[in-house]
C-alpha cells in the first residue's frame, strides 16, 4: 500500500516552481493553459526567421526545444542576447502537437516571454564544444550541468533508491552504525584521525581529547553491524567510509560509500553469493525497465562505454548464471595463463590476487562477474570463519570487468574461543576489540555479511571508467579539496 | 512497476536461514511441513506439565510462544537448561490453530527439538526484570535485544525507507555531498579536524597534509547541495554531520544524521514550510497504517510516551493545519507570557529563541508543531535571503513539543553582489568560500532548502525523550567511545 497523495505533494511545489522538463516531456494531453517552464539554456541558435532554445533543468537527459519565430519578437532589439548557461523562465509558451518529430510537441513563444533569471559570465567554462571528462573534473562547480555527469548522478540516485526498496522488501532493517570509532575494523591501518578543532588549536588543550580517547573515521561499519544483526536478524546500512589510501588510481577514493549488510543464521558462503547475485540481478532488471530515462544517448569519447554496450551488458548480467570459482581454482587458471603470457606479478597460492589477475579473470577469462571464494586465511581479515581445511576462509570477492572487486563478504567467526585464538595468532590488540569478541559470549549465532562499494557498482553498471565521476565531489590522496 | 520477484529473493535466504518470526506470525494457512524457527529466548518458564519458550528474533515487536509438553520430553534429563539470552534453533515444531488465543496458533515441540546455538554467560545483563533506559545505555552491546530499543531502530529504518520513497516520488534526486570539507558551513566553529593517522604519528610528516590543506568533518552538506541543485533542480541527501558540541543534553549529538534537501525555483519561505509539512504528514499517514508493526505494546516507565499517546499525537498531526507565526509574533507572545510567568531568559527581539521559549511555543501555547519564520538576520547564517524589511531573513525553524527545532530551512541568497556584501558585513573569510559565491555568477536561480535532524524526528514521532536512543551507538561530548 502506498499512502502518499502524489498530486497533493507535487502541486505544492509546482504551484510556485512550475513543472519540470521531465514532466513536460511526458505530457499525454494538450495542456489547457499556456506553459511556463524554467531551466538553463544548453544552446541557443538564431536563424533568419526563427530562433531555437535547447533548455535543460537537470531532471532528465533530454532537452526541451523551444521555438521563437522572429515574427513573434520584433521587440528582440535592446534585449540582452540569449546564450548557453543562462537560467531563464519562459512564460506563456504555446503548445502544438508535432507527432512526426523527435519531440512530439512544439513549444513556441516570443522573445518577450523569455526572462533571464541568472546571467552567465564570459568565463563560464561550459560552451557548446566537446569537453573531456578529464577536463570536467577540474570544474566541480559546473561539471554536473553536463548531460553525462548529471545523468550519472541521477543513475546513482535511482540505484540507491531501488536498493533501499529491495532490501526493505527482503526484511532487512536499515541501521546507522557510527562513523567515529575507536577501532580499525580491517586492520589495514590506513586511518584518518579525528579531534575537535578546539582541542587542536587551543594551547594546552591538546591533552584533553574530545572523546577521551583516540578516535578515527570508520573504514567499514561491519563490526558494529554485527552487534545490530545479533539483535535484529538482518540489517544493512549505506554509510560513508574512509581510508587514507596511498593508491591514487581510478578505482580508489579516500571517502566512499559502502552498502554493508549483515544477516544471522547464514553460515554458507554460497548462500551469501547467491543473495548478492539475486540483489544485483533484481536491480539490473529494474534498470532495464527504465533504460531510456537512465542512460544518455551520447557518451564522452574517452573513459565511457557506449549506451548500447551498457544495455547489452545488463542483459547478459541477468540472463547468465554468474561464475563461482574457488581461490585455489583461480590460482590454477592464473598459473596456466602466466606460463604462456606472463603477468607482472607471479600468481602463487597464498598471495593476494593483484589487480591484473582480477581483471583477467573477470575480463578475458570469464567476461563477466566472477565470485572467487575460499581465499587463504592469511590473505583475509581475522574475523572470517575458517573452513574445515584449516587453510582457507569462508569468504568471497565479487570481481567484475575493469572495476575489479565490487563486493566482498564472508561468514563471520561466531565462536569466542576460535576468534580469540585467531587474534592471538595474528598478534592483534585484543583489548581494543574487547567488545567485538564479547559479542560471542551471549547468544552468539552463525552470521554472514558483505560490503558493496557503491561508487564501483555505479561505475560498473553505468559504464564510466573512473569512480571519481560516480560521486559528486571526490576526495582522494594528494588531491586538494577545492570545495 | 515493481519488478522484483519477492519469492525468488526470499527463498534464497530462507532456504538456509528459515522463516523469520515476523513471517511466521503472519501465516494465514497451515504450513504443510514441520516448522523450523531460530531466535533468542526472551523468557523460559517450566511448569509441572509444560514449559513455555518466548522467542524473539528482532524482526518484530512480538515474541513467538512455543510450548514443550513435559510428556513430550522425558529426554530433558541431562540436557542443558534453557534460559534467557540463549540463541536456539527449534526444529520439527508442530502447528495447531488456536483462534481464540492471543497467538492464533500453537507451536509445540519436544525438548529434543530445541538445539542451543549460542550459550549465555551468567553475567548476561538482560534478564526478565525491568531495566531503565538510563541503565540500558550503559550496555550498547546488548541494549538492542530489548523490545523497546530494537523497535525504535526498526521504526527509524521504516522512516528512512518511507522518506526515500516519498522524495523519489517528488522527483528529488538523492546525492552524496562530501563529508570531508575545507569549510565551516554554518560558521559555528564547532568543527572536528581530520588528518591521516600516518601524518600525525610519523615524525616529520606532520607538515605534509594528506589533502594539502586543513580538512574538517562537515557540519551541514547544504553548500555542496546548492551546487548540485543548480545542476539537477531538486536534490536531497541523508548524510552524517558532525559538531564538536559542548552541549551535553538529551537533544545534542556530536555525530548525527541530517536529511537535507535543496530545490530550485522556490523563493517563498511559505512554499518551503508547506512542503515540509506535506512530507511529514505523508510520512505520518504511512506510520498510522503500520502502527501495530511499528510500536511496542509496552514502553519504559521513564523517558518514553505511552503507545496510545503516540498514536493520538500522530492523528492530530495529520488532521490539523500546522501553525505558522513570524519570529516577531513569537517574541510578542513570549514577552506577554514573560510578564506574567517569567522565563529564565528574557525574550527580546533580536535575540535567538532559547530552548525554554521553543518548548513553551510548541508545548503550552500551541500544543503541536509550529513553524517560526522570518528571524532577524543577525540570528541566522549569512546565506539566507534578506526580506524586504531589510531586518529579517526568509527562513523557518520547525519547533515541536519537547524536542525543539527538528527542521530548519531558508530561501538562499542567489545574487552574487548581495551575498558578498553580507559576508563582508559579517567579516567572513570570503576567499575560503570563493567557490560558493562563484556559484552565483553563472546561471544563478532562486532556490531554497532545509535540513531535518533525523534523530530528533525519529524521537519526536516515536515518543522517546532522548535522541541518544534514536541512533544505535551515540557519540557525544565527553562520552568515551566504548565501541
Amino acid at each position: 500500500m502506498f499512502p502518499y497523495s502524489r498530486r497533493f505533494l507535487s502541486s505544492c511545489l509546482n504551484a510556485r516552481s512550475t513543472r519540470s522538463i521531465r514532466e513536460l516531456l511526458q505530457i499525454k494531453e494538450v495542456p489547457v493553459s499556456p506553459i511556463e517552464v524554467k531551466g538553463w539554456i544548453k544552446s541557443f541558435r538564431a536563424l533568419k526567421k526563427v530562433s531555437f532554445i535547447d533548455l535543460y533543468d537537470g531532471t532528465t537527459n533530454e532537452t526541451l526545444k523551444v521555438v521563437i519565430p522572429i515574427t513573434a519578437c520584433p521587440e528582440v532589439q535592446g534585449k540582452p542576447s540569449l546564450k548557453t548557461g543562462q537560467s531563464v523562465v519562459i512564460k506563456n509558451a504555446h503548445w502544438k502537437w508535432t507527432p512526426n518529430r523527435e519531440q512530439s510537441f512544439e513549444l513556441s513563444c516570443s522573445r518577450d516571454d523569455v526572462e533571464i533569471l541568472g546571467e552567465v559570465g564570459g568565463d563560464f567554462p561550459l560552451q557548446k564544444k566537446y569537453v573531456s571528462l578529464k577536463q570536467l573534473r577540474k570544474w566541480p562547480l559546473w561539471k554536473h550541468r553536463t548531460t553525462y555527469l548529471a545523468s550519472l548522478l541521477r543513475f546513482r540516485s535511482y540505484i540507491e533508491t531501488e536498493l533501499t526498496k529491495i532490501l526493505s522488501n527482503e526484511s532487512f532493517f536499515k541501521v546507522q552504525p557510527p562513523i567515529l570509532t575507536g577501532s580499525d575494523c580491517e586492520g589495514g591501518g590506513e586511518l584518518f584521525y579525528v579531534e575537535s578543532n578546539d582541542s587542536r588549536i587551543t594551547p594546552g588543550a591538546s591533552k584533553m581529547k574530545y572523546f577521551g580517547q583516540d578516535t578515527y573515521l570508520t573504514v567499514s561499519t561491519q563490526l558494529h553491524l554485527e552487534v545490530l544483526a545479533l539483535a535484529m536478524r538482518n540489517v544493512w546500512t549505506l554509510s560513508p567510509c574512509f581510508r587514507a589510501e596511498k593508491s591514487d588510481t581510478n578505482r580508489h577514493l579516500s571517502e566512499f560509500w559502502m552498502l554493508e549488510a549483515e544477516m544471522c543464521f547464514v553460515d554458507d558462503v554460497r548462500v551469501l553469493t547467491q543473495f548478492v547475485e539475486d540483489i544485483i540481478k533484481n536491480l539490473v532488471r529494474s534498470l532495464l525497465l527504465q533504460q531510456n530515462q537512465l542512460l544518455p544517448q551520447l557518451v564522452p569519447e574517452e573513459g565511457a562505454d557506449a549506451t548500447e554496450e551498457v544495455i547489452k551488458q545488463w542483459n547478459s548480467l541477468i540472463n547468465d548464471k554468474w561464475t563461482t570459482i574457488t581461490y585455489t581454482e583461480a590460482i590454477e587458471l592464473l598459473v596456466q595463463r602466466h606460463s604462456g603470457e606472463p603477468f607482472n606479478h607471479i600468481p602463487r597460492w597464498g598471495n593476494a590476487l593483484q589487480a591484473e589477475h582480477e581483471k583477467w579473470l573477470s575480463g578475458t577469462k570469464f567476461g563477466g562477474p566472477v565470485f572467487v571464494i575460499d581465499y587463504p586465511k592469511d590473505c583475509k581479515a581475522f574475523y572470517m570463519k575458517v573452513n574445515s581445511d584449516n587453510k582457507t576462509v569462508a569468504c568471497f570477492d565479487l570481481l567484475v570487468p575493469d572495476m575489479g572487486e565490487v563486493v566482498g563478504g564472508s561468514v563471520r567467526e561466531d565462536d569466542y574461543r576460535r576468534l580469540i585464538a585467531e587474534m592471538e595468532a595474528r598478534k592483534m590488540n585484543i583489548q581494543e576489540l574487547y567488545w567485538y569478541t564479547e559479542l560471542r559470549k551471549h547468544g552468539s549465532v552463525p552470521h554472514s555479511g558483505f560490503g558493496l562499494g557503491m561508487e564501483r557498482l555505479v561505475s560498473w553498471l553505468y559504464g564510466n571508467h573512473n569512480i571519481r565521476d560516480a560521486v559528486p565531489f571526490h576526495r582522494a590522496a594528494r588531491s586538494t579539496i577545492h570545495l
